[in-house]
């Protein structure tokens, strides 16, 4: 019984792991979008949001099934409670993802505001956070978990920096407006794409401690 | 053993139809603070979000004590994982009720900017959708979950309208840009709230007919 659990469990992780590296992909290609000023991949990240959907319905039903069939106790228990938790997680990065995309087609009618410095650091930064949680997750570290968590700080500080100079645009020439609000989306998706691997570290620390973390560290500040 | 089950069950409905409550007052008292321009109740709801952290931590360790203790089947797992996951929605909604009230007490900095129409419009409507949705959840009615997804696209519409007006302040007057954008993330803050409540009006679907229905509908229209 215990071996055939193990085998669940670890086909469970492999879905797992197989959306997680599907989501970073999307992620990265919604920001080659953007800084290729490139609408074909934008679309194409956007279509593809549909094979996210789909894992995420698959890991769900895995689950409830284990769930159901194999009634897991503690640690495998709570294995399962948190890959649920974390496939919603992925599914609405994705989801991010497909947003910046849609700001990348709107921001394609009109000639670039500025070259794009902050969003590639804030991004790629924020690829390091995601890609660190499910690191974390499947190695069941604790340790990296938290510096996940930390990590989201500098993410919060550059967004500040970039709504400070796209205000500043915004005042000196107003016919900069549309395009920085939509800039400023765009910094507003990434941010909340590293809260949600800020989520799945305080996740994987549960999953490894047994103790919940969330709601320790505060939360995101705001575009001020 | 069964008859214990329900017990539990029924204290569990009844934890999170209180976090529900908690989480409608939050919102509620975020945006009479934003139409009052009250930065003490403002300041009071950020204090409260602890409250419903409080409220998530417990009901997620009440449904993990219930899956290992219970071993709950078919639609009794249904309702302990789909619990699970109303809390986690209820609390980022709170989460957002606290991110408008940073957003209040940084335009009460400022003279108000115009009378609000719009926003306490899209408010009451994504007001009501949390409250059906938790109604739907009660009553396992899956017609007025159905009611609250479709609903969810007024409060787009008026998103989009609500943008538009902003971004033709920001262009006739430079002056008012900062308290625009501070408006625009209240109003996105609002339009996730209600995603957050078309999340629930999903889970309740699955809840009562087995089925998952997420994914169904489209994304949430961003900013243009």
């Amino acid at each position: 019984m215990q071996r055939h659990m193990d085998q669940e469990l670890s086909d469970l992780k492999d879905r797992l792991l197989q959306m997680g590296a599907l989501v970073e992909e999307q992620i990265e290609r919604a920001i080659a979008a953007m800084i290729e000023r490139d609408a074909v991949l934008a679309g194409q990240v956007i279509e593809r949001d549909r094979l996210v959907n789909r894992f995420d319905v698959e890991i769900d039903e895995t689950c409830i099934r284990l769930l159901a069939l194999q009634a897991p106790a503690a640690k495998d228990l709570r294995f399962v409670t948190t890959a649920m938790k974390i496939s919603t997680e992925l599914e609405r990065m994705s989801d991010l993802a497909e947003n910046i995309c849609e700001r990348v087609i709107e921001l394609n009618e009109e000639p670039q505001l500025k070259p794009y410095i902050d969003l590639p650091r804030m991004a790629a930064w924020t690829m390091k956070m995601v890609r660190e949680s499910l690191d974390a997750f499947v190695r069941q570290d604790a340790a990296l978990a938290r510096k996940v968590c930390a990590d989201d700080d500098f993410v919060d500080n550059l967004t500040h920096q970039l709504f400070r100079e796209l205000v500043s645009f915004m005042i000196e020439n107003p016919a900069t407006i549309t395009r920085a609000i939509r800039l400023t989306f765009i910094g507003k998706y990434i941010e909340r794409i590293a809260d949600h691997a800020t989520n799945i570290g305080e996740l994987v620390i549960y999953m490894v401690e047994g103790k919940i973390v969330r709601h320790m560290t505060s939360p995101s500040p705001g575009p001020s």
